[in-house]
């Protein structure tokens, strides 16, 4: 079976706190947007945005808040952490931690997003990207 | 920016349950391993299983039930959707929905992992999956 996550898939109370916070906090652009989902094309998966109530509904469980998980976006240069972790609570983000070293070295800072769903924007000097956004573990 | 996720990170109670799911249940095999987190080595990204209360305190926040979110892992055909919910099943899964066809077509079923974390197992044909698991959106 191939190791592959095709999506992931957000639960949203509105749609346009959260595209304001991805398009204009992350410069993403949308592949595909109507009146209950956002998509975007990331680096070999999608990213949706999915109205809460409907997404719990689609999964057969109740609505839920956000927990128990967070994603991470890595940048180049340890100098990019702090600019990025205020342009996204400049678009409706949350810090939930300033930018600092963990103990395995490089930098980095939480955010939530306007659902609460935790972002770590991360410089992590041992993880290459290259320029597809292909990540590889690195040690 | 790059439209680009580097890691999604589920909280766990224990590392053994969890483990369990994804390495005998998906047939996934872990990069890296210690007495905290698992990293499996994605599709461009890493998905990594961390112990929640290391995580929580790691985020700066509570350490919080799961939801408001789902992954999704699309299969090549719809009839691998139903074999692969009954096998994570088997390993520690527990079904949220049967399988069944969504409004936009497919097929598609959730299955919770040992934490509660929602997978969607699903038949998508309108989007291409590449040899290296490179997702595509289409429509």
């Amino acid at each position: 079976m191939q190791q592959q996550i095709s999506v992931i898939t957000l639960a949203v109370a509105a749609l346009a706190p959260s595209r304001r916070f991805y398009v204009e906090g992350f410069g993403w652009r949308p592949v595909f947007e109507n009146e209950e989902i956002v998509f975007y094309q990331m680096n070999g998966l999608m990213l949706g945005t999915w109205l809460g109530a409907t997404m719990a509904a689609d999964a057969g469980r109740p609505p839920t808040p956000s927990g128990g998980f967070a994603l991470a976006h890595n940048v180049p240069a340890e100098a990019a952490v702090r600019p990025l972790l205020r342009r996204l609570a400049a678009h409706g983000g949350r810090i939930l931690r300033d930018a600092d070293s963990p103990p395995h070295g490089g930098c980095r800072g939480y955010v939530a997003d306007p659902d609460g769903h935790a972002w770590e924007i991360a410089w992590n000097p041992a993880w290459t990207i290259d320029e597809r956004g292909w990540v590889t573990f690195g040690s």
